[in-house]
Order: structure tokens, then sequence, then C-alpha cells
């Protein structure tokens, strides 16, 4: 896996382990919650880094694939697993690799994340800004955001101590009957400054929906208060300003397209993975009634590896519209005091 | 208002009454339940249609504002609106055109709208798609596509008929409580072929995502299951197939980023508006405590006319995308048979 | 005719006199030795300036045209002139829009002029850069820049006072002959900053050869010494640095793709128009053996009104990567103190 | 090296060995008259291609050094070499990697060379384009396309074989004089369909011209007659057209931005290197006065290895338009006849 990250600015120091710290967080097999496929996922900087800082010129990212067992694609090979993306290549292009481990592979995250990682610290050096993600749903369990220190601290990125042994249990029982479930994550961006996204089409939400529902599984984005805002009434829903802060947050960051200095809150929907050790119905090459089992080592909750590839994400779009903000509008001077953000979370 | 439509295929028969029909459903004061803001909203198309087709050159459009009264911009000239892009814009570009009507006005939608109508006639008479959207939520009540048919014959954009007496009391009764409400609208593309959407970052469900949270007051989007996802088992949710059809649409029509021949479905959720006639919190110019009330002509619900706007934006996506597919992909020969759509809502 | 410059910074005033200058500089029917067409040209700006300042939104710019003659079609209806788009526009669309004023026509470069206008206040006065193009060949005259205070004040743009009546002899004799002649035009834009354009594909010369070849007419782009670098000697073509400054301009203010504090100096060439009176060979719709002769007010030499043009794509081209490498660049200190650029014309 | 070519149409067959033989063509070393840097430039296909075609998805590449000797940086460290990228990415980056090899390096042309292969496969193979070069001007020695057959057998990628031993005699006295020559290098792009290259500001001839202008060392771009057309008039420019063909190409084979079915007749100007074994004045980091001797192995003439890379970029140019115009274009039947290209070179 390679990618190539074009624009970061000069002058941020940057080493292979500045990135291979989030790496790690995503990494699986690192609980029994995952998929037990051991993937090194060590980070090589090609080019873009000179005596251990960022040049100006594009930062060049390789991964190595370490475990690649040879594996037996008769069955794949001519037929389509349903809720993959198998049946929609062979239709795109009249042809696919079924050797998995490309562009729909959900190795290629990797890449979102290592870039990630340098967006983000450029972010926290000079800016302040700090994001962090957490689990905020597994199938029925609710989590809340009670403790953001504690989502490293445990295998499902939760964010709430008390709700540990009810998820393991959870995920306990589910494999034993062979399925897996979908998840909802959370993202939160705290000192964002004023200012970044775009009127009309380039808005900061447009963006940030655009590059976090391209990650793979992901079936919605919301932000801020999001679904919930359709049964709000205007009264409760707007976030009333005083020179002391916003009341609340449930615009979740932007108004009108551009941040406010309230924290970024955007949350996703990932769907349960399709590759379950269960029969389902499809269809071969031929266009023949057939059935499939897929066999392997697959996550029984992709969500749960989700949690550093969603922030990977918020980072890359926020870096992209502070670089574009301070294109235009390096020299602006708003004589408006700034609106402190409320972060009680 | 105007806009310039880049890239539409030659050949296409257009005149501004195709663009009127869409432009005539967005368009204000046609029911007690929205503005009473009079907008002509006449179209007119400037340029790249010759002889009653398009040229395959630049489509310029224009709508005249022809409803400006003189108002008085005293209060707004100098407080920020809560809810409002008023203060974002000041802090981003040091100064406001605090008149409206600009890059952050709701009236920015018509071109949405005047462009969509374009590609969806396109896609209608090219290639057989249908796009059709529906409120699917006001507020607390929940609405189903019972009938398409009927949705083009009350105000609200309801695909159900026995709710209409429902949604005439609940907006009466918010009008009397002088506040304004939040909702939901569905849109669904059917007839989409297989194979529109790129890989990894241009995906079909990420431009789809990008398209609709780009449209004001938008703060959530889903694809099929969407929220729902998050609940489900992967046994649940994936959609099977056979050389009858897909077995049922949670996806909402896409696999890896590229449309799989079934429907496309998309939700968006649409805040409250902030415009109510209820004073707020907020700060001026110079940072001091203030307070505002928002005269004037508002919506009390934006999303009641947001349908043609997400019809739009989804046209213009799938038209992008399939304009995109067909410069890669216009000689494959897939030796796959395509899976029918299960549309059978 | 219309445009819309989109990024444009906040705070600089900008009225709609400050573009007409150039417009006018443009603009045809001044002298005996452009087409007599009357085009009043008068510029109206639409959005994105407020009290008389840009607000950062996008500038849209209208031109209306005045002067529009009924025509007779019949001729050039169903045959294609020769050196004209008629016949690529035929074969690529399948049909095109004869009564000319379009994508095609000359008349387009009033809003290239018109956006460039905006582009160069801001690099003269936020940067001090200033944009002088002149003639400096027509058919076999060569020019020299001697003076460029004298470019406005005579109908050839031309910088060279001593040759103006070889100037008007040569053009009034063309005339006599009813035919058109080629033109080389030159653009100097001097107090660029070191640092402007980017490594390997975008580099500033890149875009600059990319936006003056995109000038109706232009066959030909040069930077620096040009073509004539072709015979140079290494010894003899590099510029020499020393504290005092380089020791001439070969160069033409690049170095690698990005600009060296040097005078950009960037030549083209311009075809003679093919629109002369005189009958040429041709085919017709439908690919017979036919001749044409183009009526109407044509210009002998293009060139002699492409000056203003040229500099507005230079003017273009330097604001956008202006802004792209502030974007990246914005807190850089190079150490390196800038060495003088060597402006002795 | 690496690069990742994305968009190429799948089923198109492609190994290493496809691409290995233009890289062959552009490689150091195989005549006296270039660098005896050995580098084997051999490629390897990471991605996007599977069972000997191309899937669709992109294409990675990647050539590996082999030919590092370590260095003496010394010298070029803290000076600045004139004619160089050093002076001017310390100035926008405040930092540079001084080792070379990077985005400023002749290196990176191989990679256009290798993705250009690509393109040059597929126009050859589904459209019958074929795209040839050849140098058309050494220092004062002026070369014509007598056979281009000969091309690739000679040193010079020469199409005159009269004129080797005169060549020869010059480069060897270069060579004794420790200096380095200009060139100039021409590409004829046959077979090319109309309808190529898009209206305004991305016609053909402006990307061709972008393009090619971005390779290292090139200082001027020509289309057809190019500079010759300053001096000719407009009867004698346009090129006539007959159901038999059109009468000659001074046009170099767009009409309006769009090809006509003529030959592509692009040249481009080389300056010679400025890396000769000869003292040059500079400044060093600190802004002092210097002087420095470029050593290494260096080409005395850096146009005689362009010809590879200006075919690949041409090529690259052809297919990116080719894959736009198919997308808007797909379905559209010009009525009228193709006139045939003139191409008695």
């Amino acid at each position: 896996m390679g990618c190539v990250v074009d624009g970061c600015p000069p002058g941020l120091e940057l080493s292979e382990a500045d990135i291979q710290v989030d790496l790690e967080r995503r990494r699986p097999g690192k609980s029994r919650y995952t998929t037990q496929r051991q993937e090194a996922d060590q980070v090589r900087i090609l080019s873009g880094v000179f005596e251990g800082k960022t040049t100006g010129t594009p930062i060049g990212l390789l991964i190595e694939n370490t475990d690649q067992r040879s594996r037996d694609y008769s069955d794949i090979k001519d037929k389509f697993r349903p809720g993959h993306a198998d049946y929609t290549y062979q239709q795109k292009y009249g042809m696919r690799d079924y050797r998995g481990g490309g562009r729909s592979s959900a190795r290629e995250t990797t890449m979102r994340v290592a870039s990630g990682a340098i967006a983000r610290k450029y972010l926290r050096e000079r800016l302040g800004i700090e994001i962090k993600g957490y689990l905020s749903q597994l199938g029925p369990i609710q989590l809340e955001a009670r403790d953001l220190e504690f989502v490293n601290k445990n295998p499902f990125f939760c964010a709430d101590p008390d709700k540990i042994s009810e998820l393991e249990s959870f995920m306990d029982d589910l494999r034993q009957q062979g399925d897996s479930i979908g998840a909802k994550i959370s993202v939160l961006a705290s000192n964002v400054p004023p200012g970044l996204g775009e009127p009309v089409f380039d808005k900061l939400e447009a963006d940030l929906a655009r590059g976090l529902m391209s990650i793979n599984a992901v079936k919605g984005v919301e932000l801020g208060a999001g679904f919930a805002a359709v049964s709000q009434k205007g009264s409760e829903h707007r976030d009333e300003m005083s020179p002391d802060g916003f009341d609340k947050n449930d615009a979740g960051g932007t108004l009108g397209g551009i941040s406010s200095g309230q924290d970024i809150l955007a949350s996703i929907a990932l769907k349960p993975t399709s590759s379950i050790p269960k029969a389902g119905a499809t269809v071969d090459k031929a266009g023949r009634k057939s059935e499939i089992i897929t066999h392997g080592r697959h996550d029984p909750c992709v969500g749960l590896r989700a949690t550093p590839i969603a922030e990977a994400m918020v980072a890359l779009v926020l870096m992209d519209h502070y670089l574009r903000h301070r294109g235009q509008n390096a020299d602006v001077d708003s004589e408006t005091p700034t609106i402190p953000a409320r972060t009680e979370s």
C-alpha cells in the first residue's frame, strides 16, 4: 500500500514513529474482537522529509504487506459475495482482481490513517487542534463520551468505562452466532479556528461528509445534532451566542458551511460486514443462481477499528480547508472577537 | 442568481419550460405552509442551446430577482443571528454583505434546481433514470413512501395520503407557536445502471453525501439503511442476490462505491430554520452581549421546499458520474448479466 | 458575456471603473487598424463587492452585447471557414451555433481582460507587481522594449517610438492587399516575489504556457530566451547570481518551475486571422468541395489587440499561484536574502 | 521514483516490457554524448494489472535507483548553483534537500516516460494514433524530418541521416570546451481523431503547452507554424480544406482548441544545461558572494534524451482529452465526413 501526501507545509518535524502511533491504533489482531490477521503495518517515508522535517514537496508513504498467506480463491473467483464490490467491479470494468487487497479492500484505509497522522500532527502543533474519536454505539448499545482519555485504553475505542463488560458479552455472543454487527463512531475536533470552509458547494460539512462517506462500510454521516434535528424546533436547535460562548453545540461546529470555533462533531454509521461464515444467496459470473460462504479472517465489527480512520479523514479535511482558507484570507483581520466554544462533554 | 452548467452532452432537447417545471416545485408562496415571499423565478437560458438543442458548450442560466422590497437592515447589520452564517462570514472574511441574497441565502438553491433539471432530463431521456423525492419525516411524524404519484399533489411533497391532515395540524400549531421544525427528505433514483462511481475517494455515495450535505440546513445524510445499519447484523443487512434480483435494498444502491443497479436511496436531515420570531441571545460586531429577533418572511420548515433541491443534487451527482464512467469505460463489455433491482416500495 | 471570479481575497477596493480601464485598452474600433465593430464593453459587477470592497465571495461580471447587427449567416451556416473552429465544433459536438459570439469567438477574451484586471489590481496594490505587455514583432518588423510608457500612447501597443510610421505603412499596405498578418507580444511582470509555482506538473511556466496558449490564435509561447536558447551554450544561457543581482535574465523569471524574483518575461506568437476577404477552398456540411469568403468587420491583425489579453492571463496565473503558495507556505521564513532582479530594459 | 496512473481504461494488455521499451530510449549512458551515469531504470508494475490486462483501477509504477554513488555535497549544500532550482526551493520552502534526486531532478522524467508508454499503447492499439518525436535543431544545426524510421537508429533521435557526422563533430567539440548546448525537439502525432480538446481554457493546445512546458529545461512551446506564424499572412497561414484533405498543416492539428484530424505537430525549445565544469558566480545561503563549479556526470545536451519525454507528454495529454471527449460526446454522430490529414512530411 502506498500514498502520496501533497501540499504539506514545510518545516514540520516528522518521523515514521509519528505515523506509526496512529497505524498501531488501527492495526488488527490486537484483541480477540478483531480479525486475527497479523499485519505489521510498518510505514516507510520515501520522500518529502529531510533532516527530520517536511520539505514542502510530496511525502511518499509505503507499507509493505507481510501476512500474505496463500489462499484458495476458487470460490470467490467466479461468484459475487453479497454486500461486496465484486459484482459492481465486474459490471463497471468487465473484470476484477478477485485476490483482494486492492481498491475495495479495507487494507486501503491504512493509508488514510498514515496520511491523516501527518495532518493531525500539523493541526495539533501549529493550531492546537485536537481530534478525538470514540465508539458511540455498537449494535443496540448506546455509548456516551464520558471519558475521552479512556478511549485508547480498551479494544473498543469506547469512552464509557462502565459499558466495557456489556460490549464484551455482546461481542462474544456475536462470535458464537457467527454473525457481525454495525457500529456508530463519533469524532470531536476541538480548538478549530473559525473560518474554515467555503460557501455553497465546498462547505466544510460537505467535505467532511464526502471524506467520511468514502470510508468503506459507512452508510451515514451526521454533523452535530444530525438526524435528531429532524424532530427539533428552531428555538431548541439554534445555538445561542454570548461573549462567554455558545450555549450548546447542536450545529456541530459549522454555520453556513464555515467553522464557527465550536467543536466539530461528526458521526458515522458503519454497516455490519457482509463477510460472515453463513451461506448467502448470490449469482455466479454467468448470472446463474448460486450461494457462497465467505471464509477467512474477518472483523465481526468493522466499526471497532474505524475510529482512527474516521479521525484521520476529519484531520485531512480540516487540513485541506485550513490551507485553502489561509491562501485566500491569510491577512484578514476580523475586528470581531472570537466566541469561546462550549466543550463540556 | 446565475449559474453555468459545463459538460452537458450535445443534442439534448432543452427549453426554458423544461427547467421551469422543477423551479415551480421549489417556488415559495404556493401554500400557507411556506414563506409568502413571491419570487417569479423565471429562468432564462443565456447560452449553450441552439435551435432547441444543447450544443455541448456551457449552458448559462439566469434568474432575476423580482420581489426585492426595501428592507430595514439596521438590526442585522451589527448583530449576528444565531444559527446563521453571519458570524462565520465575519470571522472568515473580516466583512459580510448583511443584505442577504448572497452565497448563504436559500435563494442560492434555485440554481441547484435549475441545473439539476437539465441533468434529470438527460438521465430520464437517455438512460430511463427516474429521480423521485418525498418528505419522509416532519418533526415527530414519520411518513412512508406509499404513493410517489401523490408527492406533487400536496404542499408537503408527502407520499403518504393518509397523513396530510396530521401534517396540516402540526404546521398550523407550529405557526401559532412562532416556531420552526426540522424534516427528513428521501430521494429514490431508479433504473440507475451498474458501474457509476469510482473506488476509494470518489465513491458514488461519497459524492452524493457531499452534494446533499452542501444544501443549506442539511445536518445528516444516509444511504440505504443509513443509521439503522448500526443495529443490524450482517446476516440481516447484506442484500442477497439471485437471477431474479436483489432480495431487498439495505445498501441503498451501491456496493464498494459503485452503483449496483439497485435503486439509489438517499435521505437527508434538515434542521429547523433559526429565523423565528422569538428573541435569541447573541453578540454584536464588537463582541458585546445582545439579542435579536429575526423578522421577515421565513419558512417555518425549510424541509418543506427541499425535496426538489435534494432531487436536483442527486441528478447532478449521477450525471457527473455517468459521464466520468463513460469516459473511462464506454467500450467495456461485462459478460455478466445485470441483476434486476428490487423496487417494490 | 459573463464570468465568475472565485477565490479573490476580501478587502480589495474594487469598482467597475477599475476593470473598465483594461477593457478600454482591448476595445475594438479605436483606430483604423482594428475592426470597426463598436462594442461598448461596459462591465457590470453583479456580486462579490460590498461597500466598494471585495467580500471574498465570487465576483460575477457581465458585459452585454450592444452592436449586434442582424447578419446574413446563409454562407457560413453550411460551410466551414478555413482556419476557424467551424469544422472541429461540428465534428466534436455534431452541431454548432454558426451565429458566432460563442465559445470560439474573440469576444470571449473580454472576460479574460475583465477578470485579469481584478488580479492585476490586487498584485499591484498588495505586492507591488507591475505587468506590462507590448508588441514585440509585427510580421517582419522586430520591435524593442525601448519605452514601456509609450505602449498606451499608440494604437499598436508598441514600445518603440521610432517604429510607428513603419508599422502604419505596413498596416495600410496590408489593408489594400485585403490580407492579415501575425504578431508577437511580450509581457513583463516585475517585482514578482520568489517562490511562486509548484514543482513537476504545476510549474509556474507550465501554467503560464497553458494560460497564454489558451488565448485564441496563439501558436507559440516562450519564457525568457525561449527558442533562442536552442542555439545558446550553457555558459551563455545561465544567469549568474551575486548579492547585487542576477547578471541577466535569460531564464525569464523562473528556476525549476518557481519564480526567482527576476522579472517574468513571456512571449507569444499570434497567427494572422483567417478571416480575410479572399476566397478560400473548403468543404460544406455534406463534405462537398466548396469555397468561402469571410465577410464582416475583422481585425487585419488580431495581435494588435492582444496585449491586454496576454497581460490579463499573466496576472491571473500569478494571482492563482500567489494564493496557492501562501496557502502552503505563509509562515515560511527563508533565511536567505533575496537577490535583486535585473531590470535594466 | 514512483507514480500512479489513474483512469486508464480496463482491458488493455500491459506488461512491464511494454513500458521498458520507452524507458530504454530515454536511459542515459548509451552513447558517449550523454551522461555516463548508469541507471537500470527497471520498472515494476505494482497494481492495476491482473492476468496481463489493466483492471481500470490505478496503475502503480516503481523504479528503484541503482546507481547511487556516495557523493560529496559539501559544495552545493550551502551554495546555489546558477540556473538550478536550488535558490528558488530555498526561498519557497525555507529549506531544500540538496542531495538531489528529488522533485527538480531530471530523474523525475522517467515516470513521465513510463506513464506515457501506457497512454501511447492505448492510443496506438485502440485509435491507431502514432506519436513520433525527433531532434529538429541542435545548437545552430537545423534538422529535417526526412526519415522518421531513422530516429531510433542513432543516439541523437535525429530523423536526418545526412546530418549525423555534423552532429557528432559538434558534440565532440562541445565536450572539449566543457560546455553544453540547447536543442529543439518536435513531436508528430498522426491519426488523431477530430474532436479532442475543450473550448476556452482547456484547449488541446493549451494542455499540450502546459504538459510540454512542465518538462525540465523547456523554455518554449510551438504548435504547427509556431513563431513562424508571426511573419505569415492570413492567406498564407490558413490551411484550406477539400474533400481530399487539408492543403498543408500550419495549424499543427487543432482549430479553436479542438483537434481537426490533421497531425498534431508540437515543438519545444530546451535550454543548455547549467551544469558545466566552468565556475559560475553565485551566492551562498547567507547571501554572500561566491562561485561554484558543478561536478558530476551531466548531459552536455539535455535535449538529446528529451525526445521520449516529449512524446510521453503528448501521449498523456491526448489520452486525457480522448477520455474526456468520450465522456461527453460518446454518442455524437457528426453527419459531416472527416477530412483526411495531410501527412506527406
